[in-house]
């Protein structure tokens, strides 16, 4: 009995895995999607989120079905609440890799992202992808070590978000403000997936040492806000 | 011993009403904040979200020694784990609040939001607040058919979020990139904020009648993005 019900645990964790690379890769083709602005692989990006939401819903249906049987204590309940708190980062990553598919579909035939802004989201979209991989390489090894290596990742996508918001707010922006609220937005979404990418590495960490990352490392970036058009360091003091 | 239990999931219930009530004054007093300039106001917003946090780290320790010690399974084992991922809504929300409060602070003295967008982002303050509200009264009452009302009150900030694209894509836009990014950004934190409150209330409709509130009622709104600089009913669909 207590072997099906290990093995129970384990599948959940092949799951997190699984979404986990999943919605990695969504990310990494959606940003594909909207450079490119390639409609067909923006359309097979939205579609497979689906995949994705039924992943969690089952995730969520076996962990609740195994408290029910099983009714695990002290560390193996830890690891089945976190885990549903895991599966609901992963299921938001892909939401967000989807919004980025959509933006991409929108304003099909056109690029949404201008020329000299394609290295920056570029780089976003590799280091959201590089960031999830990780992610579900913390899951598969309860790499503390590696899971913490996602906090300063995470630094540089709060560089590349700035880098974005100094483009936007540079007196030669001359792309409009459709454009400019399209970057806006699309910053925004990298930015979040990545937090959902630290927040499941931060959890693993919370399950094997008992205690939240934040307290063994507190330096964590909060959201980064606009800086101010003077480009003055208030930016991440303002965030 | 089973009254005991009770007692205790009670009192989560509790908290999450009082998650509810404060998120649901933060967003409406950072709303005033960043309407009026209020740096003090603001202040007050960021420092009160700890509260919140504080309130769901408890709420969750709580869960977890509830399931641990008293092994509740069906209807109230579904209370429990329902009530965590209500609770990370909640602090979610609190979050997105004080988001705006950061906004407010950061423009200070100057003003965020210009002259012409004051009602549509009063009016989007205003619901996401009465909307919290309601999803609170849910949590309470347990009232399936006030759940299901979220959904169109919804549906109004999906309008005043379109409202406001629509005032940035006009081509008499005269406040500049910077103006259009914070707009842009506040437009986005109120529907996530007025998303929260929606999931909360349909969490509640899951508990109460074993179905998924889209089950219930197939015609959600997904997030809305920008629409076409054309103004054309795309806005809807590319969301």
């Amino acid at each position: 009995m207590r072997d099906a019900y290990h093995e129970e645990l384990d599948s959940i964790g092949d799951s997190l895995v699984e979404m986990a690379r999943l919605v990695g890769s969504a990310i990494g083709r959606a940003t594909t999607a909207i450079l490119d602005a390639d409609l067909k692989l923006a359309e097979s990006v939205i579609e497979a989120d689906k995949r994705v939401d039924e992943l969690q819903h089952d995730l969520e249906a076996r962990a609740i079905a195994l408290l029910a049987r099983q009714q695990p204590v002290a560390t193996d309940l830890r690891i089945v609440v976190t885990s549903l708190r895991m599966s609901a980062d992963l299921e938001r990553s892909g939401d967000l890799a989807q919004h980025v598919a959509k933006l991409a579909r929108l304003r099909f035939p056109n690029r949404a992202v201008p020329q000299d802004l394609h290295a920056t989201i570029l780089e976003m979209g590799q280091l959201a992808q590089r960031l999830m991989a990780k992610a579900a390489e913390v899951v598969v090894t309860k790499d503390v070590d590696l899971a913490l290596q996602l906090e300063s990742d995470d630094d540089a996508m709060d560089l590349l978000h700035r880098t974005l918001f100094q483009h936007l707010l540079d007196d030669r922006w001359k792309h409009g403000i459709e454009t400019a609220v399209d970057v806006t937005l699309l910053g925004r979404y990298y930015e979040r997936f990545a937090d959902h990418a630290v927040a499941v590495a931060k959890r693993v960490v919370f399950l094997v040492t008992g205690e939240h990352a934040d307290e063994l490392q507190p330096e964590i970036q909060p959201d980064i806000q606009p800086p101010t058009a003077a480009g003055t360091g208030t930016a991440a003091e303002g965030a």
